[in-house]
């Protein structure tokens, strides 16, 4: 049994990723910048806003995080947003979700330019990637698993692949990569009767059904590539959290072939394709001479 | 085995939307209008939309018909579809294709306004479809895959779905579809290994996969919906062409419980999901307080 190593995997990206960064400073250019929204008082929120915030610093990526309070308005919000999609040098800006309760989300969204859509939340771009196979942004996570499994070399095309959850941020456009990718796709979910049956026929299995250790080893085909979104928080027996995957660890790598760990699985991956992301689109936006062949 | 009539199911709708019509006439509106653009020399074409102008004369849809040379201008092209952008009487724009190869296509489309994009081609509407499950305008194929299903009761939730194409017209949009109406879906393609094998797991398959007799009675689950989308042009012995599904009809037939002919199948439900289209984003566009339940 192979782990996935998505810490290793992401630490190979981010070296790469800074190495273009470095090389559009060279050309006489600025920084890229992403910008992100912080709104109301959020542990979470904040956490993931760090976590980001120094993910970019370490790649050479510029952030301005803008903090407001629960009580700004819907309308100050709007205008500051509009300050990013104007300023030439924001590559990519970044509303951490959830929202307090307020606020309307996906309205919210929409005053992103859609250009400045980092993480492909708007319907212009989930659109454009659904139609064209020459992608330009695609969804963090998703992204992630592709190119973990293209890191270690596991070909996904005529491969059965079976995917856990239908959600818009994960089940959904990694059907769509896996198709682009020549798989033969199954999306399973909360409705599916017989699961085990089903993902038991999958060579790649991705989960991200959100339930802890709900798959176990009954549910792999022996050998079987196990991709692991899941991240629960559980207590543990001391009375502190933990983030928990969708696979009974034990159980599942005594069947798969090739497992990713939870955490250091697609979580670091995530963020790894944000700072991709942020990096591709700056290139686009600037029309500079620099592929990002990685 | 019970033959899914597309005809008889079409003509259920067609009179319903011809209803609804009517309450929207009757209401002091004028009638919807579908403005359709045919360019270049085409024969198909040229039957395709002879056939959708019949179907909206017949359910009281008014149509207006722009047919320019190919020498036309891809310029004049735009004023042209902006001006019906501009018109609060036109419903819905249909651009037919394949435009002659001088055309750039997607740019064509985009001179649309999306609100009367009633095929769902734009990115910003399959993107909505993608993310929403309030969805609003569905593609004509899929839609109409939905609605002879729902007229014959056969429910899809929990069931195993197997589509056999990923286009963007038939095999994507109508996965999304399926997923929202909580199936397990499998989707295959020209990559498939073992085809027959994931075929005959499906409690309903769907085969748009636009090869003549490619299906027959080892693809499919005994008793299983099999829903035919093919419609190949294939030279008949006696040196005319008909239209020929996916499936070797014969064979099939012995082994489904349900299936769809070709023609008289999907062909006629995409057209009269043209219509509901139509109406359906009249109605939305004038605001008006009719509910299309249908």
């Amino acid at each position: 049994m192979q782990i996935l190593d998505g810490k290793r995997c992401s630490e190979f990206y981010r070296a790469q990723i800074s190495e273009i960064v470095k090389k559009i400073i060279a050309g006489g250019n600025s920084a890229p910048r992403l910008s992100l929204f912080m709104i109301g008082d959020n542990k979470n929120s904040e956490l993931y806003v760090k976590l980001k915030e120094k993910a970019c610093r370490d790649a050479g990526i510029e952030t301005r995080v803008h903090v407001l309070s629960e009580n700004a308005s819907e309308e100050r919000l709007k205008e500051m947003i509009y300050e990013e999609n104007a300023d030439p040098e924001t590559a990519g800006i970044l509303i951490q979700l959830s929202l307090p309760g307020k606020f309307n989300e996906s309205r919210i969204l929409e005053f992103m330019d859609p250009a400045r859509d980092v993480e492909c939340f708007l319907p212009v771009n989930i659109g454009g990637m659904f139609l064209r196979n020459d992608t330009k942004i695609v969804p963090c996570t998703p992204l992630g698993i592709m190119k973990l499994l293209k890191y270690y070399e596991i070909d996904v095309a005529a491969k059965e692949v079976c995917i856990i959850g239908r959600s818009n941020l994960v089940g959904k456009p990694l059907a769509l990569l896996m198709l682009s990718a020549n798989a033969t796709v199954t999306v399973c979910h909360s409705k599916t009767r017989n699961l085990a049956e089903i993902t038991k026929r999958a060579d790649i299995l991705i989960s991200a059904a959100g339930r802890a250790g709900m798959i176990d080893d009954k549910f792999i085909k022996p050998g079987a590539v196990v991709i692991d979104v899941g991240s629960s928080r559980v207590k543990k027996a001391d009375g502190k959290y933990e983030a928990r995957g969708d696979c009974d660890f034990e159980k599942v790598s005594k069947v798969a072939g090739h497992m990713t760990p939870v955490p250091g699985g697609i979580g670091p991956m995530t963020i790894t394709m944000l700072l991709y992301n942020t990096v591709y689109n700056y290139i686009l936006m600037k029309k500079l001479d620099i592929t990002m062949n990685i």
